[in-house]
């Protein structure tokens, strides 16, 4: 395995083998969408794109009744990933999940091939790869293009979550707001009575993330949360409810 | 005219008819709304759906270089608009607005006959009727269908407003958290860099109100503000942020 480092979260409960130079290192976007899955889900849970598992763990540490199925695509993080659950520290969590590497856009008979059944789970969680090329680029056209591209992301991302979620199974996603649209748009008629709650860096800042859940085939209408603020004005301490949203202690979302 | 009352606005900066027993009443929301519009606006406001006239009149009398052009469909709710602008106490106002009877979903040469010119406007303000049926039915078929109507109202609404609007010029709506997707779906190609406030009643409650404020072909990204909250844990006093945007004493937003 190439260099890696072994990173403890939820203060020492349990850890993660990651890349020391390359890909994506987990961070405070897995931690918060862990925190979106209910307080005590029993069930199996399907974190797609989960690069070294980060999110899906964080399910498992706080929910010990939870199952995850760790869905990458990129060969290399799946075995960081694999790696991740043969840790001896995590002795109480590698044996609720399993690492399928396969694309999470694949369609009809090739998702089923990959292992991605119908309604093989109760709930999805989703942090989807950020369009790079959209914050490093500013010309007209090229934002376009990352406009568009983000729009069909989040459509097929979560047509698949659709298809592996069963009816009343619920969808996390964490994202950037300007993505919301998009997001809103690729649930509608598939997944409903949509939560949203933003992320503020700080008291009067404007949200760096949001997180969404909804529940499959649900009608309700979308509801606005209370957001989550990171900080205090000063420092880099977290707030009371962001430390124990991160630290595995309480979900997100009051129900 | 039939029976109405005369209530003062803006700590009595300025006064509106309103009819006494049935119609619209303005309140909080159109306060909210005329809020959205910048500190020091100079130039023209279409107020669509204006009703009495409560959100155009609140933007003329924050802002001393406004003129405002008041649309309503309604020839009984236009006539309170009208006896608005007549009223003594409103003086300083009155000379700077004008009643427009037009439906707001009017389409091309019907809609410039109606006075709604393209490009004529620097900013418009809306506040659309809520489909009670919505609120009122639960059986899936009726939600289903005033969801439909409701998405189909901000096309049209938004449709207009991108047409009277110079390039540049904004938009801000007010409406309930359940239509921000199709609010979002409908300023998408036309009004961008929009900036969205949720509007929370109290601490740790869901949001009643959203405020979305965007810009005539800008590009940008969507932004999530900071929310206000309109009171405390306990009472009726209002924050003394949520004082100052209903009493016309700031915008809500920022910039």
């Amino acid at each position: 395995m190439t260099p890696h480092t072994v990173d403890a979260f939820h203060r020492g409960r349990f850890y993660l083998v990651q890349p020391a130079d390359r890909g994506h290192r987990a961070g405070l976007d897995a931690m918060l969408l862990a925190a979106a899955v209910p307080d005590g889900l029993a069930g199996r849970v399907a974190d797609l794109g989960a690069g070294a598992g980060a999110a899906g763990l964080a399910v498992l540490a706080r929910c010990p009744n939870a199952e995850a199925m760790l869905v990458e695509r990129e060969a290399d993080m799946a075995a960081f990933a694999c790696a991740t659950l043969k840790l001896a520290e995590n002795a109480s969590l590698g044996g609720r999940a399993n690492v399928i590497t396969a694309d999470v856009t694949l369609r009809g008979k090739a998702r089923l091939a990959a292992g991605l059944a119908d309604n093989c789970c109760d709930f999805a969680i989703m942090n989807p790869p950020y369009n790079d090329a959209a914050d490093r680029s500013s010309p007209d056209e090229l934002r376009k293009a990352a406009h568009v591209m983000t729009d069909g992301l989040f459509e097929e991302w979560v047509r698949t979550a659709a298809a592996v979620v069963r009816p009343r199974g619920g969808l996390a996603i964490i994202a950037r707001p300007a993505t919301l649209g998009a997001i809103l748009a690729a649930i509608e008629s598939r997944f409903g009575s949509a939560e949203l709650m933003a992320i503020h860096p700080r008291p009067g800042k404007a949200a760096i993330r949001i997180v969404l859940r909804a529940w499959r085939g649900q009608r309700g209408a979308l509801s606005i949360l209370p957001p989550l603020t990171l900080h205090g004005e000063t420092g880099n301490a977290f707030t009371p409810e962001a430390d124990g949203a991160i630290n595995g202690e309480r979900s997100l979302f009051p129900r």
